[in-house]
């Protein structure tokens, strides 16, 4: 099973930075809709969609919060490690079609608590979506 | 489409509070790990997971975050609302069987900017599995 | 529970036929993804998968490969039958909107081991886009 | 897009291996009979999958085989390869609880058609469960 674990806190390093997307589809916010039962009708039903700001459905917040955690618990820094704490800003909307990409960059290693602060940025193109940050726990080699 | 818009600024009061969850069962994780591409295998791999401090798999965090969701944007405040920002920390695993419930209380309410506080816990039982605060626009009446 | 099986040893015949097939939606490309892990983005981003020679998202391979499966075990010889070995050429690449049908020929039987040998073909349209073999034992009546 | 892309043909070795797998569920089984049409009832009928030989349901051997173009489309040689060949000889049924691993290793480079030829193997425990041997292309870096 070792070969599963991803990064221990001794291979971590400030500035590396990974990344997880997908154009998001109709498909993607109605499966997401489902299993979360954020039926809000923002994201469901296109005609008082249509009646917001935003002009038509939009993708749940909580999907490009869902990509930042694919990155942390399968590319970096991967399996085994404990998620602490999220914090995220939704900055701006997600429609169906654009491709959402979470990025992870590390920046800063808590040697003693083995904690490991990363930003967390969701863009649509050059589009700032989500921004915040996160705190995972990484276990030691020792 | 009038009749779909939650609560507006005015109708809000401190103290008000609303929930949503359900049992977590696989098909959530799986169908979660699907649509999130988070196939971390504490998630989906029952013998790799059985290597962790958790003993088995558990839910992903972000299960209990799009609960807190789906009751902001479908009770309270409920559609009609802009979510501005979540902050969460995981305090304990999410087992597959627990009942896992998301508590929105509003905190407090900022008139000018329309801005809601909301405290956001998530439980299973007595247990507090995740902590956090929300921000959430709510449109006036006006 | 008999009427549900399907065709016996003794019923086959070379030259025998059968198909199943869907037009592929993005719907299918992302269900499948999330269950079998392969978020590859030539499949789920359209961004990385418009730098290719693909010029967009292509269905994956296995969607295909399932098809024939589905033939196999559902139609010709259908239910009973035992899968041995599948062989797949993928020859060309299957759009969202192709219509995308899987092909079972049978082209040899084997009454010592029962084994029935065909021909599998996927198309869309007059293009063949995976070429293959089956090999799968059939049960015998006696 | 580029930090996407996986290794280039310059980058692989002999020897190379890269995993992927999860514990099957009925949610799994369920979800690729839907996407695939393979509802043969020795996957998704209890009572008629108890009168065969595996004596309940089995997870379609096509689940194992999307788990090895996940590892090959996600992992190694990941995005960017193209799919040539794959031949998969079914050995043993995958049960519901059973965690299923697909293992790809790198057998052979062939240098002027930047093909890369892989043992492709899915195990359950100790038990070899799939055997075969795929075909990617895989572009150069020049």
């Amino acid at each position: 099973m070792t070969d599963l674990h991803g990064y221990y806190f001794e291979d971590l390093k400030e500035g590396m930075t990974a990344s997880f997307g997908k154009t998001i589809t109709e498909s993607d916010i109605y499966t997401f809709a489902g299993v979360s039962g954020d039926l809000n009708p923002v994201h469901v039903n296109d005609e008082f969609a249509k009646t917001t700001m935003f002009k038509g459905r939009i993708a749940h917040g909580m999907i490009g919060a869902s990509f930042i955690s694919a990155v942390l618990g399968t590319k970096l820094p991967g399996p085994g490690c404990i998620y602490i704490k999220q914090e995220l800003k939704f900055k701006a909307p997600v429609k169906i079609g654009d491709t959402l990409i979470a990025h992870v960059t590390i920046k800063k290693l808590n040697p003693e608590k083995k904690f490991v602060e990363c930003e967390t940025v969701c863009t649509v193109g050059d589009k700032k979506v989500i921004d915040g940050e996160a705190v995972v726990m990484v276990p030691s080699r020792g």
